[in-house]
């Protein structure tokens, strides 16, 4: 994210490539591959949608048939693979298989992830041409263009990398994802592959990557539309060098889990920042619920409204529209002790000073300039306070603009 | 609706008016009275959300303490006293009582509706100087001015009428609305008064009202947003000569019923074809699911998506997009048996053939210029047949165009 260098991703024993297989029309790269000659352990979560798409379908399976021995990820943008029936299915497995053949590794190795248009079928001839080409161009340094080969209306690739010590050894950890809506039935939208070295239990991967997806992936909002193709993926090799970690309740667990949470959030900022459209990047903070479920409620019902969502886009103080959004939560709610505060600044961890909208449910005495100053920021928090309980959540999400209408009214035109 | 003639609308008793109190800024019609002279029965149903704006509360606590003895409804737009606090409902009584003492009615007689701006207060010189003018432009006829008095970003009134004859007596039914998002905290949204000369015990009117609503307004969405102001008053003086009705099995309960949906059913269809930037109006029918409420939970899930909903804006086929929704509204589904039709046409009662587009999960052999065809027309029908039970629902709904983007982008400003 912060880097153009691309050997600041490299993770020991992984590669990765981004190659045109021509599966887009305009010849952008559109086949990405994440391989490791090295066994993985993977994790793996995916959509809830009731139409899972084929590759989603396939992985599922795959991660219940073996989730210690996995040789890498192969994910195509520019068609989802959803929606496309016995064909699609077969399509799925095929993809898996040709790559499997061109990494000389044994059947049942590789997960398949798909992005783009649903209701096509795969281009079949021209995966089975680009997969070896994708083979040939793997490299420690390929994340980059792995990136840019699984972007659909994404306007930049999404890469981010943490390093952390656990006792004597330096554990990599890199991600990347791509999705400019949240979820996005058409581009069917959210990916995410993350390659770490670390040594760690099968069980405990996919415990930290749930705790982690929960807190980063599931926090974010761009148009309140699940998509049927979400999937983010956890590779791990154990070349780290680290002693395995095989307890939840040892320190490394923890390190890690806090590290790939970071990573998460980092992506998930970074798909919400590209949100189709977005101008402005907003924070919604909910405290005093009388859980954090309902915390959560709330923080999602302001984050989807597309009243709240024009009214950052117009720079529109209009904090009524979000008063209304608490309302119609379905949490519990007491109005005479809900209080608003918003802040503003001109980027990430730039801000101003906080400004209090409503208190006990009324507006407060503030100047209207001030909070449309604010309101005018590129960066916008919303701090909604409860007053029940302990309950809280933090929910991202981005404006809602011309350009969204513009993007998704043509899309497939 | 249908008609510019407005002694179209006169309920035998009932007299309207609708004058500019000078709330909006722009001089336009801002106050509207609905008044019998004759005591009348109410029916009334209210917004869910947690934050009932002032007027809502005070018509909860009215409708309980006196749902038989009541003069009529006062209206100002441009205010929608919600998020008011104490003062809030203080004025809320105060423009009740004002309006009681102008027609020389006794006290708690008068219901109380507002829509406009969230969190500021009403201006009560001006409500105190624009009510007696109010009694004073009352007529029967006034019934256009009134629900020209109640829009917001609405472009045109809503009203509409229907006649019954229960046995010898012809019952009049007269309604208005506002509404350009079925709700719309910023514009605190939507109002409808309905008024007829039946006469009816009132746990009946409750029982028709509640019947009707559910089948109307509860079924029409915009953008999503449920307001803190909407309220639905259903207004009988008694005094078209019929013999009560007094029994829910009585035929002419069943008339009264079928026609108050119906025109129930007309208002709140022109609310959604005055959609805030609305272009195309589109009805979303679910059949098959194991009961209703799941039905209705996919109608919604599809008709509030923005993706599908800027689909139909730019008269894209993309019907992966209603597939995903399907998907993800929390219905019980079975991707094998879904189908998807559409149909298309110019305008109310106008459509061409049917199109299926779906079938078992997948698409069928449509050609891609028939099901563009239909979507670019002004109305368009989605049949989405789940296979797995009787639950039915239809839901209506409009486009989200650019100028949705533009009007509440900029609303305050």
């Amino acid at each position: 994210m912060t880097s153009d260098s691309s050997s600041t991703y490299a993770v020991t024993g992984f590669d990765a490539a981004g190659v045109a297989a021509g599966i887009k029309p305009d010849g952008a790269l559109d086949l990405a591959l994440v391989a490791s000659p090295v066994p993985c352990r993977v994790a793996a979560t995916f959509t809830r949608n009731a139409f899972p798409a084929a590759p989603v379908i396939y992985d599922r399976q795959l991660l219940a048939l073996n989730p210690e021995q996995i040789h890498g990820v192969v994910i195509n943008s520019g068609c989802a693979n959803a929606c496309t029936g016995i064909q699609g299915r077969v399509n799925a497995r095929l993809m898996a298989e040709w790559t499997e053949q061109a990494l000389g590794a044994h059947d049942s190795t590789v997960f398949v992830m798909s992005t783009g248009v649903i209701g096509v079928q795969l281009p079949m001839e021209k995966l089975q041409a680009g997969i070896p080409q994708a083979v040939q161009a793997l490299q420690q340094e390929g994340w980059p263009a792995a990136a840019q080969a699984i972007m659909t209306t994404d306007t930049r690739p999404k890469l981010a990398t943490r390093t952390l010590q656990l006792e004597e050894a330096e554990v990599r950890l890199t991600g990347m994802a791509k999705g400019s809506g949240m979820i996005h039935p058409n581009m069917a939208t959210m990916l995410s592959v993350l390659a770490t070295d670390v040594a760690m239990a099968q069980p405990l991967l996919q415990q930290a990557l749930s705790h982690s997806v929960e807190r980063s992936f599931n926090r974010i909002t761009v148009d309140g539309d699940t998509s049927t193709n979400d999937t983010v993926l956890l590779l791990a090799n154990g070349l780290a060098g680290n002693d395995e970690v095989t307890d939840p309740t040892q320190p490394a667990f923890q390190q890690f889990q806090a590290a790939l949470t970071e990573l998460c959030q980092e992506l998930a900022q970074a798909i919400v920042r590209d949100g189709e459209g977005a101008t402005k990047f907003v924070t919604i903070q909910v405290h005093g619920a009388v859980d954090d479920e309902e915390a959560h409620r709330v923080g999602k019902a302001v984050a989807n409204s597309s009243l709240v969502k024009t009214a950052f886009y117009g720079s529109d103080a209009n904090w009524g529209r979000i008063i209304a959004a608490v309302g119609y939560a379905e949490a519990q709610v007491d109005p005479e002790r809900v209080a608003l505060f918003v802040q503003g600044g001109p980027g990430p961890g730039q801000r101003g000073e906080e400004l209090q909208l409503v208190q006990g449910g009324g507006p407060t005495d503030y100047q209207e300039e001030q909070a449309a100053a604010i309101f005018a920021q590129p960066e916008i928090d919303v701090r909604i306070e409860l007053g029940l309980g302990e309950g809280a959540s933090t929910v991202w999400t981005c404006d809602l603009s011309h350009e969204y209408v513009t993007i998704n009214g043509e899309y497939r035109t």
